[in-house]
């Protein structure tokens, strides 16, 4: 674990890192509270397609987290994600994925390339989470017993299914905008493993993840404890007071 | 408007009073801070089939709401329930009601007979609702002007849908655990009309309410911010935690 950079945003730490998984250098980044010792929760976020680690709302909300709670949040970028690619690459793929599917309006959801693509990417991610869940459990920053929560919608689900269904550490979990497609056993198979709390948001009007795709997920889900927060519109518009169901979620099991 | 009774509860205010809606004597209930001056925020609770204005749920929530936030809940008996039939009646519908629907695994809903007298029910509530809310504005404990919110699930939705369409006061309503059936073209014709937020809570093993029916009254809603929390469960097993989305979302509305 090499630490690559470190400041302070609005009195929050910020600290970037580097894991060597598999042979691939990951590049993580930890948000803390400095002065609040360890911290009693761990947050994992996990990006969805063309973001990156920092994205706007998970850098939000992990400052946040650390200034009223003292939480402490993880993020990591995906297998060609972030600063996994060139920064102008970066901010070009989200720019031009973000566009197409904000403005996806002809009814389909992804093609098969791009379902082999993520199911690809959720492979290699998998244990870069266990790795970077690790190193975090061992930092100063956070308690070795820390109640781990996850959260991660679109790409974030793709890959927070299977990682969640094998690490039982996580306690429970934010997922959404995702579903089950036509041959995607293994990822329903996953799903149903999953027996933590889960709180699941989805868009009623998204292409990218078509109603019946999405309640399937919902149904797998092996949980006792799973609701999900059916909002209208599509891929890019969960409403704002999600990111108030989301925190609620997460203080009702893990404070 | 004829008080009948009064008392305090854990230092809230409960006043029973009666109204002359229509040659009918309609029971009515109000909770209210004794001391915080006229509320900014009235809620409208409806009750369910075979339950009454002060059943647990209600009564619980309207002491809750008084004593921390200081805002006044109004409810009242339907037709044909709580203090509008005899004190024995009323309570052997709600046990023999209630243990039907909690026992009822048949995968059926209502059936016609249910469903006419539910609407015939809906038809005399609605003036009976708003002549308690022109009252309730009335008292010294309420600010006229005050911010109007309606809570109500399963027969307090087919109530409170049509009662809603047609009160401009209400600026926000919490409904559930019901559906649109074929032939209730009125009722879908109601929700259309509304365009104010709406969180709608929804059990999807409800055989009361079954899925489809549901789904169909939640795209009927005309609200542009609408929000479906879908969980588990049948007809009486609404989780806890909806509880305190129920409060967020009368607070993000009315506060």
């Amino acid at each position: 674990m090499e630490l690559t950079k470190e400041k302070q945003i609005d009195g929050v730490a910020q600290r970037d890192f580097r894991l060597e998984v598999d042979g691939q250098s990951v590049p993580c980044t930890v948000w803390s509270h400095p002065d609040a010792g360890p911290a009693p929760v761990l947050i994992c976020m996990g990006h969805g397609g063309s973001q990156h680690k920092k994205t706007a709302g998970i850098r939000a909300r992990a400052l946040e987290y650390a200034a009223r709670l003292g939480w402490v949040t993880l993020a990591i970028d995906a297998p060609g994600h972030g600063d996994r690619i060139s920064r102008e690459r970066s901010a070009e793929l989200e720019r031009s994925v973000g566009a197409r599917v904000t403005g996806r309006a002809d009814g389909r959801g992804l093609d098969p390339e791009e379902a082999r693509a993520l199911s690809s990417i959720a492979q290699r991610a998998v244990p870069e989470w266990r790795a970077a869940i690790d190193s975090t459990l061992g930092l100063d920053c956070v308690s070795p017993h820390a109640a781990v929560g996850y959260w991660g919608v679109s790409m974030g689900t793709r890959i927070g299914v299977p990682m969640v269904a094998g690490d039982p550490r996580i306690r429970c979990a934010i997922f959404g905008l995702a579903g089950v497609r036509p041959g995607q056993a293994d990822f329903a198979e996953a799903a149903r493993r999953i027996e933590i709390p889960i709180q699941f948001v989805f868009q009623w009007d998204d292409a990218v993840a078509p109603r019946e795709h999405g309640i399937e997920l919902f149904d797998a889900f092996g949980s006792k404890e799973k609701t999900m927060h059916v909002n209208p519109g599509g891929h890019m518009g969960i409403p704002s007071f999600e990111r108030d169901a989301w925190l609620a979620f997460f203080q009702r099991h893990l404070s």
